[in-house]
């Protein structure tokens, strides 16, 4: 089966976006054992939209179509698909329907253009969108059938779920998924890890891929077809031996706070935040996991100096002594919302993110990260000289990592 | 003159990679007054390539290429060059001594792999790549002039530079840069947008894209080179009427937590933020802006109901009552965290973000927002049928949105 991908929209042509909707869906299809063999994109332009309809309906046999459902002038996907399979748009009772029921939920009333959403090209049928205003369709082409879908992310991705891969599992019950498996790494660059594993010339019948992101690197093993299930353990077996110490968790889309979510709701501890230069986006992800009111109790984001002496009980003479952004500091700070908290853990991060804010003794970048518990509190610093925003995310990224060194080990 | 992109490589039909290459292309071609109308990605088979050229050749001026010049074995791109053009890969002596010399002042020599990527399409010329080993290549279609770079960002972009914004101001001298204006909307969904801005029927010599994104809507109102600057000056002053109230920044890249903080600084005000449901998000977004400390003092993430009345003086009755997600506890807590950090302004956030807590008459997606300064104190209600993270952005924006209704008219 030979997939393709049509994105449709001024705003990828003209470079305002990147078209991340394209790489989902390659990557989503491909996971499947779907190969996607070619991607286009174009204008908002009517007869344009049609060219591409029919020479993907020459070469494919599944074609997924984004963007150009919304209810305004350059949305022209709908007249596209009128003038392509020569039919016309037509009120869609159970577009309509579903729709006044989610507005209704909101408190709100259906307006024209909103109206105007509902209207559906006759011979294809509705793809009931559960994120959004905009129905998707489906309609078949000469050879392929085609899914068009509105162009906002959430709400394709969360219709890919509900309408293709069931269509998938139902009509090519034979696909093969790919197997692969993703070690989500942590506290190793790329290159050190590629010398833990000896440059991998010890490898056969597999690729790997290393990706490096903020707060880690994933690597990524994908197993080719030839290799049996007992060569792919043993694979799995040798990398775990010699990178394991790192491997926080092999779920692919799994952030380090969910790992730790689920230690700390094993152990039944709490958990307190005290942030300063990373401003709440600590608690932010904590609290991005559902079910975090199990451990995560509260966080004081103490931004002034004042802050951090009213309710964490940081000293004066620290303060005046060491600075805000010290050793000292830090490890007041992690003891004292554990106290404020009565929690089982106090966690604190104070820093300089910068761009400015700097000194000779204490550089831009220098951050200190204490963590405290009932027997012990200490703190680990970090020079990270990349902008502002990146700053604060591998600032909060270390804090989650000396909480995930400290707490994984209770397990064994 | 019509221009294409095409991308060549199975890294982007598998989805391990945005394609952010078309889009730079796509970008540097619009504001030099060139149109892309069509984008082409294709997997690294030699057959589908030579389609995706003849199509392009059909349709389009100007072509660019980009990817499958290197020297592994995917790399099919010349050899589809040849196919296409029937030709033959021959050693070129300029892409050789080219080659040679920068290697020379790397203390390197050529191996043998390198020397592949000096042979070039006979009925081609050669692209000089001084960021790199693999050189490009030009050629005449039929109809379109073909660029080939290799997929590597900053040779691409270089070569770019170097080959193709010559080019075109030789051979294209009337081509007419862009001129766009981003207003960047919040508080109104793009249909409604759209009614107030009367469907745009009254516009004339002007592109107008909506990005709808989590936080509003981007507008962006793109001049024709046939209209005046005072033609364009009144079409802005239109839009300014008709949909001003919305618009919180003229400027692309500015979010509302900067135009908020910019107001902030002016007015010489202080703010102090309670989270519940957002969990540090919005003390997160605050601060993700340099200098935000002249007006964000600190943050309180009151996760439990006991955070919610030991830090914020939240009261036990009003819990019992009402509940924790309730216009009362909001309100609560807005006035307690502007006490706690004796700010002029509190803003607090409680809601059920999901996916579970929700009851019959507290939904799930139900939040309360409140604002709280010495004069006055007000809370407003929001469903946000959203999954959990986009609830927290949705929440926080709405956060931001309330901030600045009440602060932008101090302004005037």
């Amino acid at each position: 089966m030979l997939a393709e991908i049509i994105s449709i929209g001024n705003e990828i042509l003209k470079g305002d976006i990147l078209n991340r909707n394209a790489t989902y869906l390659g990557k989503k299809l491909y996971e499947k054992g779907v190969a996607v063999t070619w991607m286009t994109s174009v204008s908002d332009d009517e007869n344009m939209i049609v060219q591409a309809f029919n020479e993907s309906d020459k070469r494919a046999d599944l074609v997924l179509v984004t963007g150009g459902l919304g209810p305004t002038h350059d949305d022209v996907t709908k007249k596209a698909i009128c003038q392509g399979w020569e039919t016309t748009l037509e009120p869609n009772v159970e577009a309509k329907e579903f729709l006044l029921r989610r507005l209704e939920k909101q408190g709100r009333t259906m307006n024209v253009s909103q109206e105007k959403q509902t209207w559906l090209p006759a011979k294809g049928s509705i793809l009931v969108n559960n994120y959004g205003t905009a129905s998707g369709v489906f309609i078949q082409g000469k050879k392929a059938r085609f899914f068009f879908f509105p162009g906002v992310p959430h709400e394709m991705q969360g219709m890919v779920e509900d309408h293709v891969l069931p269509y998938l599992k139902e009509n090519h019950p034979d696909l093969v998924p790919r197997k692969e498996t993703t070690l989500r790494t942590i506290g190793a660059p790329e290159s050190s890890l590629y010398e833990k594993l000896d440059g991998l010339s010890w490898l056969k019948n597999t690729d790997v891929a290393f990706l490096p992101k903020i707060g880690g690197v994933d690597v990524i093993i994908k197993h080719t077809p030839e290799s049996t299930p007992a060569q792919q353990e043993e694979i799995l077996h040798q990398f775990r031996q010699k990178i394991g110490l790192h491997v926080y968790s092999e779920v692919a889309e799994e952030e380090i706070e969910e790992t730790v979510g689920k230690l700390l709701v094993q152990q039944k501890k709490t958990l307190a935040v005290a942030e300063s230069c990373t401003g709440g986006l600590l608690g932010h992800r904590l609290t991005s996991i559902s079910g975090s009111s199990l451990y995560f109790q509260e966080g004081v984001i103490s931004y002034s100096n004042e802050a951090k002496k009213r309710l964490l009980e940081v000293k004066e003479e620290t303060l005046d002594k060491f600075g805000a952004v010290s050793e000292a500091c830090a490890l007041e700070m992690a003891q004292g919302v554990r106290r404020l908290g009565q929690t089982d853990i106090g966690i604190s991060i104070t820093g300089i993110a910068g761009p400015t804010g700097g000194t000779k003794e204490k550089p831009l970048g220098l951050v200190y990260i204490a963590y405290s518990d009932e027997e012990k509190s200490l703190c680990h610093s970090y020079v990270f000289l990349e902008p502002r925003h990146i700053h604060k995310q591998r600032s909060s990224q270390a804090a989650l990592h000396l909480l995930w060194e400290q707490i994984k080990d209770e397990q064994k």
